[in-house]
């Protein structure tokens, strides 16, 4: 089945330099502890899926053990096998979340940089507690500061992006807090140095700030649902909870854009089912569940509407992982089509407007690409 | 494989009357809301279904775009399509929840014109909270004459059907609420004017209250459970919320059917190894998953025992949901149980048991049909 | 595909005795309580797999219908057909929870008849709470009297094991309980008549003894997580539920071995891969999910690190469950492999391996076997 060309509405930049064997494998597991005695990140369904679609574009055949690939990886060089798998994961569109600016301690490459490496138009998603932290303000003037920093930040943006999740988890009252207390809770921060921001209140605050800003803007919200790394606790990331503050938030009719979900992806495929401002994502999920990514894909299209699921690679720091991200969403849904079809399921039609829709339609449309 | 005479143990009525497109389509989603910009209700799981099983029972081929299907549908009228159409779903028995009188804002079809419609023996299943809803009482009398209000209803029906999990979820305290405590709040719920039953201690009530009356007429309660429409909170309708009430409930004998449960199918599967009273439900969700049925099915009867999992369309409004719930589950199954012949897991013997039994032989032993 | 011998890393022993057929098929159940009227255990998925694999064991032809099944076993006797079927399993060595002595009200073999009867080499796993329960103690000497008893148990144990789950739930603060709260709440239990354990404080800081005493053995410390009997609330047997106390254990480098898991497989997958102390098993869900097991150790392997998850029968009782276990993970790798193979999604050699690491070289070196 054709796949048109895609577009990645939700990933990260490239580191550009070589890598340790080790720090290449480590960005190969949500983990960011080292692998258990005896264990290798390459032993999983991502690393089967890495040793899938990459070694043919760096020259060597299919399945080729890990050893060999970070060999050929290294006498190719950082530059050139990041050139390569970038033009072999044909991304048309990136949208990048600027949020992070290094991997495995090493810098990623700016936007501009990343693009022409890409050969992809590019388009940045801002990270929302991000520029939250980095704004200089008293306690008093925190609220308007940061909403001006966020409209400010979102500009020239396509969407904001809220990692909650990570950061509290995604059980929030639906009405949006007090200014008293996040002045107060701003003030507390503030005090202890204006660090990595946790406290409830404000994150909650900041959502809402998300929300006029989008609406002013007229861009979406994403939002990290679902397994990511061990910052989170996983139940706490189950979309399901965020049920009060899309109904709170439906009347700013706001995209909430869920991303990953899983393994709460059919909650999210029931959200979007429910709330017209919501839509779904299928992100890393499609790369880390490896041989699996037609069933997954298939448990979100059972409640999903076609017109609301999006492609992305949730890519982050190795080349490898756009084109994974790439290779596993055009290698399963085909899969899964073929077997709709098979079936009696649906028509070719059928399966074809569905491919197009969540490769590339439903991202242009909702971010008015 | 031969699917034996369908009893739909849950299910709701249909509208007569022509609809508008729009009005049709709204019937082809959970959510009360207008889809979202550039998306279409038929662009779905269910959509596909729809277009799959009833172009042909109106003279159109398989998989007739939506405009095609709605151009035939008007051009043979409400009442000759809904004859068709309920005429190809084949039901012998339906067993009709009476609590939803409308539709799109239309009225379903009575239950003797509805039984005419269908070619089906009908039944009814009375609405707990509906009924609670139409009691006129004092404060202090509520508790009986609700009880008698619905021991009346029930006398002739085949069950009760509770909608807590959209009124308040299914997490309820395992104890009967006082009686001190409910004559407060049905005091404080009839001064606010008497209107949608959402008091918690009420509603715990009259789960009790269904629990009594069933007890008495030696009738089984049904519980939604799972996915519904935007009025609820996903993970407050998780069935295992449900387990203290359950154990509470066990001495009654009174048999427990969990509706639908879908995305939490195997929960609502254990519920029904692990408590002798508890059995569940196929429901709408093989309607909505359309062309991954048979995956779903398969996660149900991972864990629920074969006597224990009951057939249902759960249509409402629609005609088309009849028999896309009837065709869903008898090509669903099917494709299951040929699967599992395939690989060797079962006998034909078996599968044909498993289909008898689902099917309708334990909806007939439940219901004492 | 060759499936090697195999290490069953979690078992229980086996009933020598005679079973009525009534006592037999209530141990093809989690529940523990009779079947509802018109069902019997042997309609279900382990059912299927049962007279799947068991009867040509015993001179039966394949899927041989329940009562022939059980007639023959009579025939042969209960040492003649325990014999057999575990000689069919094929089990290379067994790690044996000693904590439960008797099945269906009749005893279950000592661990070197056990060893005898199946051909396998043996090990023990203490159970946490059984060995509290027997310490005689006071109060204030109770945390040392237990501590000192678990280590003279475990001294010669390949792990200690927690049933939590059935107790409490996994829902436990991470830090661990005051000294003083656990004398008092020891007294309390003490008082009371020192009966089952179901004290909050007195298991949490059951669960920090077992981490201690590990710590110092090198043992690893199982946890039963998911389904089980009607004992247990599942909600609150999910994994994610131990987030804060895997981190705060993190340290004691103790490694944590989420048994089961189902339905919250995929919790338990993404805490093994987020944390290099945790790892999954398949235990009893590979029997009771029949014919479906490829679909859900499938799931299990999404995310689940290939050096993580671990092949067990969790068989209790009749040694037909041994069997099946044996046979379900054997059947199950290997079709699902073997469907992995096909689509292209890994090689021959990767396929071996992951076979390799999930059915013996995962638990040898995790058990240091």
């Amino acid at each position: 089945m054709d796949v048109p060309a895609l577009v990645d509405h939700h990933c990260h930049s490239v580191v550009a330099a070589d890598l340790a064997d080790d720090a290449l494998a480590g960005l190969l597991t949500e983990s960011d502890r080292p692998p258990a005695p005896g264990t290798s990140p390459f032993d999983s369904a991502l690393g089967l899926a890495v040793r899938r679609w990459c070694p043919p574009a760096l020259g060597l055949p299919v399945h080729a053990p890990a050893a060999d690939y970070l060999a050929r990886r290294r006498e190719l060089g950082a530059a050139e096998a990041t050139r390569r798998l970038l033009a072999a994961a044909a991304l048309d569109t990136c949208l990048v979340d600027t949020g992070l600016t290094a991997a495995a301690g090493r810098p990623l490459l700016p936007l501009t940089e990343f693009a022409e490496a890409a050969g992809a138009r590019v388009r940045e998603v801002v990270r929302l507690e991000s520029v939250a932290e980095a704004v200089p303000a008293t306690a008093g003037d925190w609220p308007r500061a940061v909403r001006e920093a966020l409209a400010g930040a979102a500009a020239g943006a396509v969407a904001v992006k809220s990692v909650l999740a990570y950061r509290h988890g995604l059980a929030v009252p639906p009405e949006r807090p007090a200014t008293a207390a996040v002045v107060a809770a701003a003030g507390a921060w503030l005090r202890s140095g204006h660090g990595r921001l946790t406290d409830p209140v404000l994150l909650h605050h900041l959502l809402w700030t998300a929300v006029d800003v989008c609406a002013e803007l007229g861009l979406p919200l994403q939002l990290h649902t679902g397994f990511g790394d061990p910052d989170l606790t996983l139940h706490l990331a189950d979309p399901s909870l965020l049920t009060g503050f899309v109904r709170a938030a439906e009347p700013s009719v706001v995209p909430l854009v869920l991303l990953h979900g899983y393994p709460y992806h059919r909650q999210a495929a029931w959200l979007a089912q429910a709330f017209p401002t919501v839509y779904t994502d299928l992100g890393l999920t499609a790369s880390y569940t490896g041989p699996r990514v037609a069933e997954v894909l298939g448990e979100m299209l059972e409640l999903a509407p076609f017109g609301k699921l999006l492609f992305s690679t949730d890519a982050y720091g190795l080349p490898e992982l756009y084109l994974v991200g790439s290779a596993q969403f055009r290698h399963g849904i085909g899969e899964l089509l073929t077997r709709w079809r098979a079936v009696g399921a649906c028509s070719e039609a059928d399966a074809e407007r569905v491919v197009r829709l969540v490769a590339a339609d439903n991202a242009r449309r909702l971010y008015a690409l």
